[in-house]
């Protein structure tokens, strides 16, 4: 699925080939650090958050001053300031540019239709939405694949280690926030949330890594943060940021990031999320005040979502529950259709994708001329209606939004499915969600704005362009929530637009499966915490509903991309296979001191990124195992050519070629490669020795101890390699490594096909097989 | 400080003993299990959240079927909703109680009152007082002691692993419920959150462990979970539920359970939780449906404290935030001041309390006594006001609750410190969060009613009655923001209600230090969204402010009860040891095949919980580590007396004898004891087979790794044991086991004193020493 993202797709084989080719075991146990889809191309590295001790690093932790340790936790405090700072920013110029943008077209088309210069008016709105279309699906294909989809698939893996190649750079950064302007401006029908937890989640990344070493923009002071953790600890209060900006939800935005998008999760760092979407809050706020004046031009008072629902005087009783629970109940077989259709698409477009940017950009144009053909064409189907004397805002709207939109219609009349689609997103959510409007809607109108935008919204996600799903499918739910409304009618007093608010989240609970932050969001959206049992009730059964046919939407995409993702509960069948059983060897191990030339033999054959490293002993005694050293500090020895001519053990002299800069963790794609050192004939025949720059006590576990055991330590402690030791002491000190892709469903079922057949799996693992046939066919 | 719990308090020399005597080293590595405050009354335990893998609990895996499984999801679901209905209908029934009992004594006395009878209405107030106090304190000294105080701290070290006894039986929560109505109507400063959330931990307990066994109250069909996880993850929901239950607030509590509860947090649990409030919000709307028809006696549509303090025009520009910010960093100052008097009072509390249990009743009643003469008291010092005329509500009221109460005032004029302070908490703060009400109060009486707050509530919490923080802190802090909000007077448009509200923030995030939690239950509580960026500010200044002085309320009071929490992060001076500079031996080690004699000798003669088994090799070969077994399991081995004359390996005959049942690990305080097991001489001669029964893969470290580095395993994991192995393989198999109690900062610097002077310590551990001397002074 290159389409959507991590890997450039220029090579056909990466999407073609089976997942698990025999490679793996034809290159002795060569790629399990590496992904495999793709991985010739650009291979998903896993991210490493165990603390390495090895001598060096002790040495460098007990020369730290008192003065280092405040520096370091102002540092973590203020990068998250500046993350919130810029994310506000960010997602209040990008609503700005959004209302002003497509502001003008509605703007313009709507005085041309007052002038009944309809054609021209058609002509004007279908051109201005190419253009955007063609401009935004071009940048993204041609200078940042990485930015095409929502990102949001891409973050959460990389929250739970996965390291995909050129998500986090600064160019997708930059085509992630104009391309989403552009798409969403372009009326296709598409949101701009998850591009801004995208978006969020890079800025945060960036200024961890201090800035972009490639095109020179880094600084000196905010390089601080050297290893996965504390990048980690920021890319999580980033996608926090994204949320709390798009939805000016900070509560709702840092429960998102913590229940859907972080597998590892602290108290401080909670803490942290919170002053991020804090900051944010401030921000928009002073943005909104500041607005409030007219100086934002098209923005005026709107913008930045939020529907003010509120009713002093609304109460429900027993009697308005059965409809509820059936509104829930079929919003949650709708969330899970959805996200089967959506795979689908998403795989026919791809096996478009593949043929070359010139058919991504096709693509999105087609779906462009669709949409607006739509969007103009079927308004003309609804029946002007006259407006209701009593209406609460002027009737029909000449502007640029309003609940009663005039379109084709005479004066004194209003076009009821021009007013929901023939609008920007958000004010067609706004428009279902008001108040005393019961009967301002005719069924057909609902019905077939509710059929186009279930079916556009999973026509519009797949094209290469940065879009979210967010508001898709709240617009969707928002019209199924408020067409079952008016078939409810007169039995409950419930009034639509609140059967809209829960027709949003049912949808949303069927294809999002969140629970708690889609309730926070949907609260600060809605204003209305009187609420609160009813989306709660929706949220649960919407969820249980569509839990039961397939998977969350995003990990639906995640498998799709080949993500490596790793659960946080072991599956059963875990529990039936021990580590031996899935570990492979010949392992390859490097002695204490080893010959520099056969260091290099094995870094250029092998994939590894992690090395045993043994201490042998005299012949009765067994040979020790001393630790792990990895391939980034191997590489960074042999840039620094520390060798010694004689295998005999250094003295602290080592440390003084070194700073501990040397061995800080690079930003992702940033490490050297073994390809680019020059060694002579002469210093190949020399010596390292490997011990000070070993982790002597990385994590172990013993052979038979189970699968699932071994799953529970690793994704806890978040490992990139996990030793396996033999029960047994008086042979080889190690039995092999495990990593993450040692746990992948797939790599066992290929293993050990019979447990695809058992009950365990079928009771199960319905997902992940059904995945993998996705895959393989 | 028996007084808060734990343990009975009966031995006076477990209060005054040093905290680490010399005890742990006399008996060769003794109590590493056992917790060291009050060791040899009532050991407190650790749970064991390890997935334990012996050939015994393979079979039973492996037997399994797939309706099994359902049964059991089935069955965690089931259950969280019956925790969600009960703790729902004790939260409402606690509330009716209180509205009612504190009512009718208010109603008498106004009426009194009314009728000029002062002195009598003093008698009445005062012995109604007394009264109750007398009850609820009695109760709880004699019949559970657990019950005392808030419950929190206990519930939070339970969810870290710490198992207290009696916390959770079925004594503790028929107190916790009576005691905790009675105390609260008694007028004594005191809440009743906290005891609700010990409250809704203790059901779920005793669901998941199918009743109480000592009392004759199980149900077979609710024996269904047998390990420490899914308890651990039903108790999280009762504290959830607790909250939820006590503010009416389902997001709050759930946010509570997740930042300040649980130590161990998933996905699953989350959404579990989610459901569990959304049970009682729910039940709660149900009632209140109820009782808006006039069925709850004085209860009335009052009670589960809603306190809407909506204003639709409410705005606040950048001039407002000034005096927010002082109030906030003041507000951080009090609470961690607050927060420093409390553990002061509970220590003298403490001396009083271990001179028995009429001095613990004789406590309760000077407290009580003095609070009655303060709340009828001070009225006095306050000037009649003339009723405003264009007051919302009647002025002045007569009957219970209601803004302008008359007490001694001529008609036509009320007292407002009466209003405030001759009135249930919760009217009280009702009062003071209430808009359009700048004008009713004088700036004496508010200061008058902060003070006496203040120090009030102070005094009451120690006293052996369940008790809770939330409420009186809310009501402090709720007139701290008052008088603010008078001082700055005419600079601001915000309305003092809101200042209020923000000064209730300030004060909780100054005492507690939560930080999206307590967010989330104000705005559930006030029912204003608006508030949103204010109440983040208010609690991010005043918990970093306080966060310099000390610690946590609930961590304060759990150091001080001696339970060994162990933290989630480890501190810098822990990367400067390793788990060999802790660990000490020499070990207690059994055989594969071990004598009977051997086993119950070495059970009877130490206090060890896990004992490494070793399979011995012919003499080249080093013996080897086979794993773990539990003195649970020994114990139930000698029971069954599965004994073998000679020392041979059995085969599957001996899975016979036993069902899964046997091995069940039972609630807490239900294990049986060695000394309950006869045996005869010729039984002590024989042998048992440990093997099928060792868990053959418990977790290892390397005697090398930093101390910091092993607890994030062992805290990640939650695991009781940690076995130490050496690094080079040809020695002794096994170094020693870690446990909970090897982490503790006390133990650590009793074996390295020089740590205690070095800069790291004065840096980061400035609680821990200073908690170290309070309890050794």
């Amino acid at each position: 699925m290159s389409s959507n993202g991590i890997h450039n797709g220029e090579d056909p084989e990466s999407i073609t080939a089976p997942l698990l080719s025999g490679r793996r075991f034809a290159l002795n146990n060569h790629t399990s650090q590496v992904a495999l889809v793709g991985a010739n191309v650009s291979p998903i590295e896993s991210l490493d958050y165990e603390i390495l001790e090895n001598e060096f690093f002790k040495q460098d932790w007990r020369s730290r001053e008192t003065v280092h340790v405040f520096q370091y936790i102002f540092m973590k405090w203020f990068t998250c300031f500046l993350v919130g700072i810029i994310v506000g920013m960010i997602g209040f110029c990008n609503n700005l540019a959004v209302e002003n943008i497509a502001g003008v077209k509605f703007v313009i088309t709507s005085n041309m239709m007052l002038e009944q210069r309809f054609w021209m008016a058609f002509v004007v709105f279908f051109s201005y939405n190419l253009a955007l279309t063609v401009f935004a699906s071009t940048i993204t294909s041609l200078v940042a694949p990485a930015a095409a989809g929502s990102g949001i698939p891409e973050v959460k893996a990389y929250l739970n280690g996965v390291d995909a190649p050129g998500i986090f750079s600064i160019r997708t950064l930059i085509v992630k926030i104009v391309g989403s302007i552009t798409a969403v401006s372009s009326s296709l029908l598409i949101g701009k949330a998850g591009p801004m937890v995208h978006t969020g989640a890079c800025v945060a990344s960036l200024l961890g890594q201090g800035g972009s070493k490639k095109h020179g923009l880094t600084w000196k002071w905010l390089r601080y943060f050297k290893n996965d953790r504390d990048r980690r600890d920021l890319v999580t209060c980033g996608s926090a940021a994204g949320i709390a900006a798009s939805f000016r939800s900070p509560v709702g935005g840092l429960l998102f990031a913590l229940e859907e998008m972080a597998s590892w999760w602290r108290g401080a760092l909670l803490w942290r999320a919170f002053f991020t979407t804090a900051v944010i809050a401030i921000v928009l706020r002073a943005w909104i005040d500041f607005c409030l004046s007219g100086k934002c031009g098209l923005f005026g008072t709107g913008g930045l979502i939020m529907f003010d629902v509120y009713s002093s005087n609304m109460s429900y009783h027993l009697t308005d529950v059965p409809p509820v629970l059936l509104l829930a109940f079929v919003g949650g077989i709708l969330g899970s259709f959805y996200n089967y259709l959506l795979t689908k698409v998403l795989r026919i477009y791809n096996l478009i994708h593949e043929k070359g940017i010139f058919y991504k950009v096709l693509l999105a144009c087609s779906i462009s001329i669709f949409t607006s053909c739509l969007l103009f064409g079927l308004p003309w189907l609804a029946s002007c209606r006259p407006c209701p004397p009593d209406a609460s805002e002027a009737c029909p709207t000449i502007g640029r939004s309003g609940n009663y939109k005039k379109f084709q219609c005479p004066p004194g009349h209003y076009n009821d499915l021009a007013s929901l689609i023939f609008n920007t997103n958000d004010d067609a959510i706004r428009n279902l969600f008001s108040k005393d409007t019961d009967t301002e809607f005719q069924y057909s109108s609902v019905l077939i704005f509710l059929i186009s935008c279930f079916f556009l919204s999973i026509f519009s996600y797949g094209v290469v362009v940065p879009a979210g799903l967010f508001v898709p499918v709240i617009v969707t739910g928002a019209s199924y929530g408020r067409f079952v409304g008016m078939l409810v009618g007169s039995y409950t007093d419930l009034n639509h637009g609140l059967y809209a608010v829960l027709g949003a989240a049912s949808l949303l609970g069927g294809t999002m499966r969140m629970t708690v932050s889609l309730c926070v969001i949907i609260l600060e959206l809605t204003n209305n915490l009187l609420l609160l049992p009813l989306i709660m009730i929706v949220l649960l059964v919407s969820k249980t509903t569509a839990d039961a046919f397939n998977g969350n939407i995003y990990n639906l995409i995640m498998k799709a991309k080949g993500l490596p993702y790793l659960k946080g509960h072991a599956e059963p069948y875990l529990r039936q296979l021990t580590v031996s059983d899935v570990v492979t060897g010949p392992l390859q191990l490097f002695n204490g001191i080893e010959k520099v030339g056969n260091i290099v033999h094995v870094l250029r054959t092998t994939g590894h990124n992690g090395f045993p490293v043994i201490d042998e002993s005299p012949p009765p005694e067994p040979p020790v195992l001393f630790g792990l050293v990895l391939r980034a500090h191997l590489i960074e020895l042999l840039k620094k050519k520390s060798f010694v001519s004689t295998p005999v053990r250094t003295t602290t002299d080592a440390f003084r070629q070194f700073s501990s800069e040397d061995f800080a963790k690079r930003g992702s794609g940033n490490g050297d490669k073994i390809e680019d050192i020059e060694l002579t004939e002469e210093e190949m025949e020399m010596y390292i020795d490997l011990h000070p720059f070993t982790n002597a006590s990385p994590y172990t576990v013993v052979e038979t101890m189970s699968l699932a055991k071994a799953l529970i330590l690793f994704r806890q402690v978040g490992l990139r390699h996990l030793l396996v030791i033999p029960k047994m002491s008086c042979r080889s000190p190690i039995v092999g490594i495990l990593t993450r892709h040692d746990f992948m469903p797939e790599h066992i079922f290929r293993l050990h096909p019979t447990l695809v057949s058992s009950r365990w799996k079928r009771l199960r693992l319905r997902l992940p097989v059904r995945e993998k046939s996705f895959r393989l066919s």
